[in-house]
């Protein structure tokens, strides 16, 4: 019987070995200097930020830990936003049932400590970010711990920080009891096959559905509405998502939010008993 | 920085994605019935014993500790074998330096004890094994618990136990301070590239020295002969190393015995600084 943070750490794992996920590293594709190996890495280190949830840390000091240890890899940025979907949904898990309503209850009940733990995070690992808003600039993440006195002075919790992320996909999650990665991860349930399988397929509908948020500000709005569209024709047969994993791949179209709700989605099924 | 007990995880991990590694579940192949998750699962659930071993527990406790926790998952047994080596070793590298002096030491210090909760690890997952020599029924391992009471009357220890193993390639490992384990781990670190290529190239080598226990236990002494003399011609270009890996899976070759020595020589490479 695995625990919550044992089913985190095996949802990292099965979402990395899905496969074909177009544009991912994945069982069958590595990108340059981004390797599955270094996934692996991520996924050990991270086991004791997400213990740290379980065990009933705040949201954010378990996060900054389990970032930290994801970083303990020559990859950069394996897990990070993984990371941010499932802390809350493991401390979730470890109190009670997870619901979108209990998820919801963890999120909004996080603190300017949280806040500023979350910041702190991006010291341990350089995350691909947008520009902040007009008149954000003191709140820009990139800015790691100096950015925690303009956070302590405006009082902004994590919930707040998430709030004023809107459009980001793994922000709006956070604020909205998760709605997408629990009806994926129902779809899992009923979906059959091996857990990986089911993974690869939910991301290729996640895909489908929205415009993932990574590759518009990695690789701009036009490869995130290419990528959605063709997530669509390969979800309707008419690409061959292999072939279009090798061409995103090579192209650098890297749908890196997409993967972070499905590893979610993987995580709620988990707890929900899927069979591995 | 990763523990000895994560590090021993992340062996687990880069073992079975290290490809090809022929006959092997690897990145890029399954079984029929033992699947790439499986194994996954597997390393998720072989941590919690791994770490018992790290906080000087005896070894035979967290062996069955780590057995239980692997045997989480459908696919059966993933990583006995391995977990036979790496427990000890992880036992010896929490409490001073690893080298095969104290590794040896390790598992002459065995008890009866350990050697009751060695026989309780089968138990929990269905293992291939030979029959037992003549005059050994009672202390068939495959009898589980029923055989501790002749453990216990004969006063063996789990060192006396894998003496008695001789030819296994596990035991005689056990039973030698790692020879193979360790000169392995020292090539690896001379080795270029990622980790999980270092241990195929490691697997590779193994299995051109010396038969695989596995094999000829569950595809006899002819597909022993053979697993060994085919990957030498690997080893020397006369033969593709992912032909033989397609050939092995299709006719049921396993080297299992082998990848058990491969994921140890993993871990020992980590520990002395193996970079991921």
């Amino acid at each position: 019987m695995r625990s919550p943070a044992n089913n985190a750490q095996l949802a990292l794992l099965l979402e990395v070995a899905g496969t074909p996920k177009p544009g991912n590293v994945d069982r069958h594709r590595d990108h340059p200097d981004l390797h599955f190996d270094h996934f692996l890495a991520g996924a050990v280190g991270s086991l004791s930020g997400l213990r740290r949830a379980e065990s009933g840390a705040p949201v954010g000091e378990a996060f900054e830990a389990a970032v930290e240890g994801m970083s303990d890899q020559r990859g950069g940025n394996t897990q990070f936003g993984c990371l941010l979907l499932l802390v809350p949904l493991v401390r979730t898990a470890a109190t009670g049932d997870l619901t979108r309503e209990r998820a919801r209850e963890t999120c909004e009940a996080t603190t300017v400590a949280d806040a500023a733990d979350f910041y702190r995070a991006f010291e341990h690992v350089d995350v691909a970010v947008d520009d902040p808003p007009e008149g954000m600039d003191a709140l820009d993440v990139r800015r790691g711990a100096d950015a925690v006195p303009a956070l302590e002075e405006r009082g902004l919790t994590l919930y707040d920080v998430m709030g004023r992320s809107e459009g980001d996909g793994n922000a709006d999650e956070w604020t909205d009891g998760f709605p997408r990665v629990f009806r994926e991860a129902e779809r899992m349930l009923d979906d059959a096959g091996l857990a990986s399988e089911r993974g690869a397929r939910a991301f290729l509908r996640l895909l489908a559905e929205r415009e993932d948020g990574f590759v518009r500000t990695t690789s701009g709005p036009e490869a995130a509405r290419e990528a959605r569209e063709r997530a669509a024709a390969a979800l309707d047969g008419a690409e061959d998502p292999e072939d279009l994993a090798e061409e995103f791949v090579e192209r650098g179209i890297n749908p890196g939010t997409t993967a972070d709700l499905t590893c979610a989605a993987l995580f709620v099924a988990l707890e929900r008993g899927l069979d591995v």
